[in-house]
This record gives C-alpha cells, structure tokens and sequence, in this order.
C-alpha cells in the first residue's frame, strides 16, 4: 500500500463532504438520563450511545480493604441500531467476542485517567448502549463515558463518598477512528468509510496528548512505518478537538 | 379493600400534581431511528421507550408458504434504566422471566390488530428498549410499538412487499396501566405510585375501545366486581387518550 | 364478537358431553408424595398436575431478618405430557417464557392467600409438573398447589416451625379457565376447546369470591365489557366449586 | 472386604423385612399417559418412574437413508422425588453428570435389544421421569422403559410404519442395582441400604439372561472377584423375576 | 457371541503387531508441567494426556471443618485430539455427557485409594487432557492421573500441609480397556479396535489388584459370564503391568 | 515516563539473563500431531503452545459459492497452564472476553497473509492451545499457528484440494510481546516481566517487515511517540528472528 503523494495539492471530499482530518458533527447531551449519577448521549455524526455512570459506595469482594476503588464498563449494542436487525445477545445467551473486547477496551481507557486511590472504595459502572450505529462506536463511547464518569466523580464527593479536595481524574480521555482509504488517511470513519478501509485503527488519548491504547489492524494489506505514523498523527489531533467538546460539556453548569 | 366513597367530592391530588383521571405527559418521536423501517421515541412521563421497527421479506420457516405474515416483539431495560442498576441479561445469559412476560404481552397485542394475510409473507420484528424506566414501561411499549409497526408496513408498501391497497392494521391499540392506591383508582402509574398500589391492571385497548388485553393482579388484597369495573373503566378512557396521541404522530406527516 | 343470543334457550353440548357452565371431572390425591411435606396430584379431566410443597426453615438471605416466610412456585411439563413431545427445558439449557410466566402466576396466587408474617422465617416451595396436559394446566396447578400449601404449612406447624395459633392461610384460593368459543362463553377449557377460543381468560378467585388475577386474552378478536363480565361470572362460580373440591380433600383426614 | 461366611445359616433380615436376594413389591401401571404411544408408571417400592415412549415416524438427519431406526432416552428427576428439594436443571441451565450418564446408560440399554433394521426409519424417545426415589432409579427406568418401548413399537406396527413381521425387540430387557452391606450380598437396594453400601452394582440383562452392562463401582473398600461374582448372580436372578412382571404387563391385554 | 475356541494354539497378530494380551507402549513422563503441584504427560501408543494435579490448601465450603480433603478430576480433550475435529465445549457452551461421565469416573477411581483424612482438609484438583486420541483415553488418564496425584501428595507434605508420616495413599491405583473383537478377547484396545469391538469394557484395578470399577458394555451383541470373566483376567493383568511402570516413573527421583 | 537515557552504556539484565532485545529460548516441533494436517508445538522459553491446523474440503454456508476458503482460529489455555489453576470455561459455560479477543486476534493475523481465492473452497481452523504459561501465549500462538497453517495447505494441496502452483501464502506472519519495564523497553516478556511492564505491546508482522497489527496498551502511565517508537523497532527485529526460526522448521523436511 502507498500513500497518496498528492495529498497536499488536491482536497479529497468524502461522501459526506468532510475534509480528511475533520470529525463528523459532535454532540453531547450532558445529564440525558434522570436515573443515573452520570450521563451522556454522545452522537458522532449518525452514531448515537448513551453513556450511563453508576456510583456504589463499596468495592467488590476482591478488592476490600485495599484503600483503592474500581472503575468498569459494559458496552452493548441495541438489535436495531445497525442497518439490520441482528438477535439480542441476551436472547443468544451469551456475549459475543466483539462485545466483550470493547468493554474492556473502554474500561482501560478510563481507569488509565482514574486514580483508584483518590476514588476510595467506592465503584463505578459505565454503560455504553448504542442506540444508532454509523461507524466510530467505540470511539464515541470512550469519549462519551468521559463526561459520564466525570459527572458521576462529582456525585460522589457531593455525597461525600470522596473526600473533598481528592483528585480522582488525573487526566481527560478521548478516543477516535482512523483509517487508510485508497491510499488516503482520514480521521472518524462513517460505516460506509470503514468497510473500505485496507488499515482500521483506534486510538486512544489522553487531554494532555498521551497515547492509552493504539490498535492498529490491516484489514487488507499490511501497512508500513510511515502509514502509521501518518495515523497516529491524525487521531491525536482528532482527540484534541474531542477534548475540547468534552471540557465544553462540562463546563456547561451542573448536571441538571 | 373499599374504594373510596366521597372520590366524586374531593379532588385527589397525586405526587406530580395530577388528577386521578389524567395521563402523564405524552410525547411521541416518530422516525426517531434513521435505520429502522418504523420507529418510535415514546415517553410516558420520565418512562422513555425507543421503539423500533424491523421489517423482512419473507418469514420464519415453520410459517413458509401459508400465505401469512408474522409480528412479534421484544421488550428489554438497559441495565440503568432504572434507579439502581441491574445486571445485563446478555452478561446473566439468560433472559428473565418478566422480560420473557412483557415480550409475549406486547407481541400479542400487535398481532390484535394485523391481519397476517393482508401482511403477506412478511416479518416484522418490534424492538421496544427502555432506556429510562418510571412505571408503565410494557404499556408505553405497546403504545409507541404501534407507531413503528405502522411505519414499517408503510415502508413495506412502499416497497412494494406488501399490496397498494391491502388493510394489514384493522384498527390501532394502546395501553395503560390502572391501579388503586389508598383505596383510589387510579389511571397511568408513576414508579412512586406503582409500588404502593394494592391492584394493579394492564389494559391494552383497540382504537375502537374493545379489550385485547385484561391483566389484573391484586399485589395487597384480593379485589371484588367493583373495583375491577372501577379500573377498566379509567383503562378505556386513558387508551382513547392515548390513541388520539397516536394519531397525531402518523399523521404528522411523512416519517423524516 | 357477539355472544350468541339463544344461550338461555338451547343447551349447547360440548365435546365431551358438559354443559357449558360444567367443570371436568376433578379429583385430587393428596399426600401423593411420600417425600414432600405437602402434595397433591390433581386432575381436571385428562389435565393431571403433581403438585409438591418443600417446606425449609428459614428464608433466602434478602429476606432474613424481617420477620417473614416466603412462597414461591415452580411449574414445569414433562416432555410428553402434551400429545406430541417437546424438548426438555434442561436439555435446552433455559427456561421458556411461558413456563417463567405460569410459575410467576402460581407463586403470586398463592401469597395473596399467606400471611408471611404468620408464616416467621420459613420457606415453601411448590413444585408443580404436568404429568399430563389437556388444558387448564396452570389452573389445575393452582387449585391443587393450594392443598399441598395447606398440608405443607400444617407440617411445619406439627414441628414447631411455625406457632401453633397462627393463622398462616387467610383465605384458600382456586382457579378455572373460561373462554368464549363461537360466541358462547365456556368454563374449564379442554384443549381442543382451547385452540379455537376467541376470548382465553384465567381467573384466580379466593373461597370467599374476591378475584387474586384476571387474565384474559383475545386471541381471535378483541371482546368488550359484556363479554368480560360474562366469563368473569362463570369463572367465579367454577372457582367457587373447586374450594369445595379443596375443602373435601384437606377435610379427608391426616395426609397418609 | 470380607464376605459374610454365615449367609446360609442365619436369615439377614433388612430394613423393610425383605430377605437379601429379594425385590421390593414390583408395579407396572402399563398405559398410564393418554398421550404417548407407549407408557408404564413402574415402581420398585417408593421408587416410582413413569416412562413415556414418543415414537416418531422418521430419523434424524445423520441417519436419514441408511435403512435404520433410532431409539433414545432421557432421564431426570422430578425437584422434590427425593427426599430434600433439588433445584431444577432447566433453571440451573444445564443437565447435571449423572443425569446425563443414566440417560446414555437407558438408551444403550435399550439398543441392546432393539434391531433398529427392523424398527425401520422411525425414532423412539423414551422419556423415563422419576416421579418419587428411594433407590434404584435408573435400574427401575431400564424396567419400565423396556415396556413402553414394547407398547409404541406396536403402535408403530398398527399405523404400518413398522412391518407386520418384523422382529423388532430380540430380547427383553431388565435391571436391577446389587450391593454389598456389611458383608452381604443383597438385591434392589433403597435409599438408605444404597448410601451404605460398601460396593454398589447395577446389572442390565436380557430376557435370555446375557448381560447388556455391568457397573460396580467401589464406594467404601475395592472388591475380590469373589464379590463381583456373587452380585452378579444376585443381579441375575432379579432381572429374571423383574422379566416376569414385564411379561405380565406386556400380557395384560391391549393398551388403553 | 462365543469365544474363540483356538486361543491357545493360534497367536492372533493385532493391526499394530501386538500380542492380544500385550500393552501398547506405555511411557509416563513426569513432571511435565513446570507450573503444576504434580504432573505427568502418559501415552498409551498414540494416546496421549496431559493430567496435571493442582494442591490447594481448604477445602469446598461444605466440606470445611470436617478434617477430611477433597480429591476431583476434570477431562476434556483438545478439539483436534481425534482424527477429525470436534467443537470445543468451551464454545458449545456446555460439558458433553461423555466428558462428565469420564470426569467422574477418574475422580471415584483416585478417591478410591485416598485416605481422606490422612489429606487432611486440602483439595487436589486433577486434570486430565488428551493431546492426543487413539482409544483408551479414559484409562491413560486414570493411569497417568494417579501419578500426578501422588506427586502433589509429596509437595504438600514437603510444604507441611499434609503431616510428615501421614499415609494418604492406601495403594495405587491403574486402569486399562479389554474387549472383545471376532470373540477374541483383547488388551487395550487401540482406536480402530474400540470401534470394532462387541464387548468393551473398562476396569480399573488397584496395585494390589482389587477391583475399584468395572463397566462392561455390549456394544454388540450382549455377553455371557464366561466371557466377562476372559476379560475381567487380561484386565486385571494389564493394570498390574501398568502399575510397574507407574512405579519405575515414581522411583525415577524427585519431580524435576 | 521517561525512556531510560542510559540505555547505550549500561546492558541492563533481565530476571533470565537475557539482553532487552533478546527473545527466550525458541524451538518449534512441526507436526507433533500425528492426526492434524499441520501442527506445532512452539515454546517461547517457558511458554508452550500445541498449534494444529484442521483442514476440510468446503466453506461454511454463508461463503458458499464465492470461490474463496476461510481461516479461523480458537485460543484456549490448559485450566492448570498457569501458576495457579483457573476454571475450565467449558464448566463456566461460556468463553471469556480475553479468549474471544485473542481467537479474534490469531484469526486476522493469519488471513492477513492468505489469499483465500487461491486457497478455493477449502477451510482451515487452527487450534491453539497453551500447555504452559508463561507469557506471551498470544504472540507464540501466531508464530506457532503459521507453521501449522503452512503445513496444512501442503497437505490440501498433496489431496489436490488445493491447485499445484496456486500461492495460498503471500508472506509470512509472526508476532512478539515488547514492553516499558522501568523505562526501558524490552522484547518478549516472560509473565514475571508482563506483569510489571508500564506500557504493554504486541505487534503481528510478516515476512517482509510490514504490519499487520499493533496492539499497545498503557498498563501504567500513557505513553509517548518515542516509546511508542522504541517498542516498534524492537518488536519488527523479534519477529525477524521468529521469522528464521519458522523458515527453519518448514525447512527440516516433510512433516513426520
């Protein structure tokens, strides 16, 4: 596979008239749902989850008395969100591959910015439930479960689960596609993008612009040095702008 | 249990400020899925259920050349839909029964009002997915599955899979719940209300104001003739109210 | 749907010979099992149900300490109990959602009647499996449940389980099936009556005539008011013969 | 171990009074379901079975086209047969060990006596239900499957899916469990011999006397081939008396 | 079936060369595993398991404070142990009946020459995998088990969980297949052996040649007594060379 | 985290001995199965991998017709590989997220240097099972799989499955853990390196040097572009040298 070399001179347009390093449109609906101490509904363009944070005081059986909390997410995809239906998983009776290797690429993520110390025994569940499917799920998950995970922190030290001036967030975190198509990198890949891309990667950052998680997957031929490099590139620039909506979103005034 | 004698004298008031008599708010969000053939956001009150509709040419194998359509439904919670989290049931592996209850009640209450035949060989499948649980959840279900399933056999026919002029919905249907508190009956109850009741009803009603549907469970005592009449009588109305809501929302022109 | 107009001139005779308002031969073995505290085996004509009662001292840990009992039920069907044979639940590895559903109804008919406060903090179990099915087989699983509950309960009282003057059982509680079949509302359903009713209702009625559940489903066509309060009738009164059924086998002497 | 050396001399009297190389009181109820194409509710003492034979004209797929019937069995148990409440494997999710051993033990058995050439493209499922135990449950399931397999192969013959002379069963087949208890030998054990047992056995053998399976295992100490050879000739001797009551049941006339 | 009447005068050559009352090659490599408490890789010719012993100190729950140990067995076979290849149960999503059966059989086999309290309250988890499947694997395993087994034995003694004189194995313990091929009675009984065979059957045998377990199975036509005790002979002579050979790898010095 | 700036002067010793870019003591048995049509038992030191390719003449429905084969992998791990014993996922019922993954992960390694057009309609599953663990069981799987996969199309094309000069592999493929440990990066880590590695990454390369899949995860602190860096270079030279040891097995002649 080659770069394009043209890359500076032409302005390629993607279906949806995107430049290459620009994100589709982000939304974030702070406190969406009324139930949970965190919310978010994320939209990346036509992709839509709903982030919902779940604060317990106390920990699981396996961390007791160690003085450190416990962040988790489950990530799941509504039968409908895609274009056709696919079977509830709980129906199938089980979690598919798919599922569980993003839920635990979420949970990372997060715990890579939580300082479980400063968090104190207390645990928090992120659940990530696409309701519309367009590409860049879990990207926009991690990004979403941010906001979420961020709300809920503060739920806790208003209730005094965590002490006052405890800094449990040590850092923001972000996440976002990228992809090489016909020769080209582009950043956010819609679904009809991702299907066509030869190299799939995600990559995870920081609001200070360190990586978390890079995983970069040749879906058709393998890729070179130089390509990567020109991926990275793109999507911690990508996560900088996701940064930014995030640090909008809260600051838009409390959770109502 | 006695009802109360003077309830035609005194104005009882409810937690929200309602009548006795009155629905919560209702909103209807048609066409809120991009992907599905029919959809629907429906909200009772802080209960939101998404509502989609799946539509495929052909049917299940036991059903092959018969010459009839088929409709079901499946109802679930995200796991924070509610106050306090549940488990997935795809993590449990298992779907519960009260999942299992709700599924059947709503998949029967479409099937009421199609005619399989005019249907032709073709399959709808109703997803109705809470995503913000506060009592009635399997009634908003059925009321707002209706809008989608209506979409869906438009989208259909306009495919040309299903005939111009063949009437597949021979009337429309609705659902609320009734139930007596303190004595009270009571119409459309809100979680605080609902737990607290000593009868609880389900009615899913026709368009036309005929039964489908008679569920009633005394949760406290045992309940005679009269309060029975009491409650079906508040169900019917709250269905002819909510079918109004319905219809408001299909012809609120062509689905976005 | 119409109730036919001429029910009072003409006798309709049924399949087997019964008038409409008649109930199937019933019978009921109590103390059938030698193991279990309390059992009955029941059959509502060809509709044979084993009922067994498993009396625990004590409660499940989310209820210890309250001061309560807890009853809950269990039905299940051998594989061929029906005329052709079904797959084992076990060898399916889940449990269908009718089967959750009538175990639900059962448990539920069954603590409208107990008192768990004068039950204290023991545990019963009903199990109730269908040796053999010709329709009615939740009723007939409720009508005999109760007398192995009864039995049950005296057992626990004859070992100082639970206090010799408490009255544990507030009521007794019976159940029918009724349904509309070419205009004509039927009591007790056999199975080839089932299958071609319109209207299928179950109604769970105490010995003192107050209604626990009402269930009843338009299968083929949706019903109204009338047609409601015509089976409501004759299923109360089919209730009412089943106590005395229940009060004639508890009355037979000390379970064997 | 040591064999008692005074087992002529003094009469060992058991539990029940039955002498060492004695059954328990034998019951075949042949054609005890209306439904099936083949039945008998047998008990060996407390321990009662009811088989169900479900004959199907065809074969599964793997052995579509070879000219061959096919005969199965499954065995379970009811939750409370026993004398303490087991949970049930449908809801546990998952058939147990030893349920899953009995049932291939009952199927091979079986087998053992059927020429499936002669049985034709047809398939036999025989359901063996223990209903109350108190020992001996697969041996009494062996026992009653034998008839109920006999009763649906002649169904099979009267609907001619079978041929009118074709030799189907070339044997009867029986079994009964032996054991060692302090020393002695003795026949058909309950509940309470069988956990005492020292070396427990369970024989299977033919009309003609040829064994189909031998299993002794040793619970407490191994076992001499002395031992081995004095359980088996008990063993013998009880499935030849165990023949006769099938005979019996077989000659009792025409299926109801 | 009758026994070939010329045995002694004709040396029956099997497909692999071997005498009828000869063992393939066994070889037992201990210490296999550097991470097990015990461990030995057994072929029997190209059968080939791994079985590993895992010691931990406690027991089960329901054991505890009853200062006796818990000894249990696992098998299971790689998905292309055999000649084609089978789904793993892992993704079945449950234990086949034969793998439990097997499971269970080496478990009963081992705490048949345990001493349970001289173990004192410590559980031995043994699993037994095959690599590699040419018949026989259930015997190779039981074989190989036993030394893993009192390999573990040693390490918790060296680690002071078992007392220093306590002698928790009351002898040694081996199994071995005979069977019946062409009324030739046969030793180990290779894959194509075990397919062909009319008879088969499993006998485990302790070192001092008692039997533990016997089960014999008539694959074909049923057996006589004289042939079971042909084959009971050459079963009890193969365990007793097996038993050599366990001891030559357990006097081969200390587990490397 | 800072890079170690020493790295050039002092040779940092590893717990092994090894230099940083070392890897562990490689060898790989090729064809250890006798009944798979390619396999390899690979050791990366401690670590042990049984890789065996199934070969079947056909496709999976959903590619029927389309020309092209199919590969697919399934990782396990050996309850007792590990330093303490885990539960067979076969018992627990399900597969964990962390097997799925890595299945996912060997899967597209390997179809990343296949074309399944010249493989035509044929399907291999490799197995990969890890007898012993002790890091890096992932990356040993792929390099071990590949050899196995290797020998399996040579066997498909031996059975002229596979057309004589159709070039099924376009490249090699092998895979190799690097990682930060106390700021310096380090190749192939043994578990006692794994679990203290900050930054944690394992990169797929072929033949020709490019990438197929770059997996890094900051199991401590984020990383930056020149660890990042760091670690890619270190892990394209390992899985050079992995590349010569699969050359030299394919190389040793046909398989045995």
């Amino acid at each position: 596979m080659t770069l394009r070399q043209d890359q500076d001179d032409v302005a390629v347009v993607r279906a949806d008239g995107r430049a290459v390093d620009e994100l589709r449109p982000i939304t974030i609906e702070r406190g969406w749902s009324a139930n949970a101490e965190g919310s978010a509904l994320i939209s990346f363009g036509g992709t839509k989850v709903l982030c919902t944070a779940s604060f317990t005081n106390g920990v699981p059986r396996w961390l007791t008395g160690k003085g450190k909390g416990w962040v988790t997410a489950e990530y799941a995809m509504l039968p409908r969100a895609t274009n056709s239906r696919n079977d509830r998983e709980s129906v199938k009776g089980r979690v598919g591959g798919r599922t569980h290797e993003i839920s635990r690429l979420i949970g990372r993520a997060l715990r890579a910015v939580v300082d479980t110390k400063a968090l104190g025994e207390n645990t928090i569940v992120i659940d990530c439930d696409v309701l519309q499917a367009d590409g860049g799920t879990r990207t926009a998950a991690i990004t979403g479960a941010y906001v979420a995970l961020a709300d809920a922190i503060e739920w806790g030290r208003g209730k005094k689960f965590i002490a006052q001036r405890s800094q449990v967030l040590v850092d923001s975190v972000a996440a976002v596609s990228v992809g090489i198509i016909e020769g080209e990198p582009m950043l956010d890949l819609a679904y009809v993008e991702d299907v066509r891309a030869e190299t799939d990667m995600n990559v995870v950052v920081t609001g200070r612009g360190l990586f978390v998680e890079v995983q970069g997957t040749a879906e058709g031929a393998p890729f070179d040095k130089r390509e990567l490099d020109a991926l990275l590139e793109l999507g911690v620039a990508g996560c900088a702008s996701l940064r930014d909506h995030q640090v909008a979103a809260l600051d838009a005034g409390a959770e109502s």
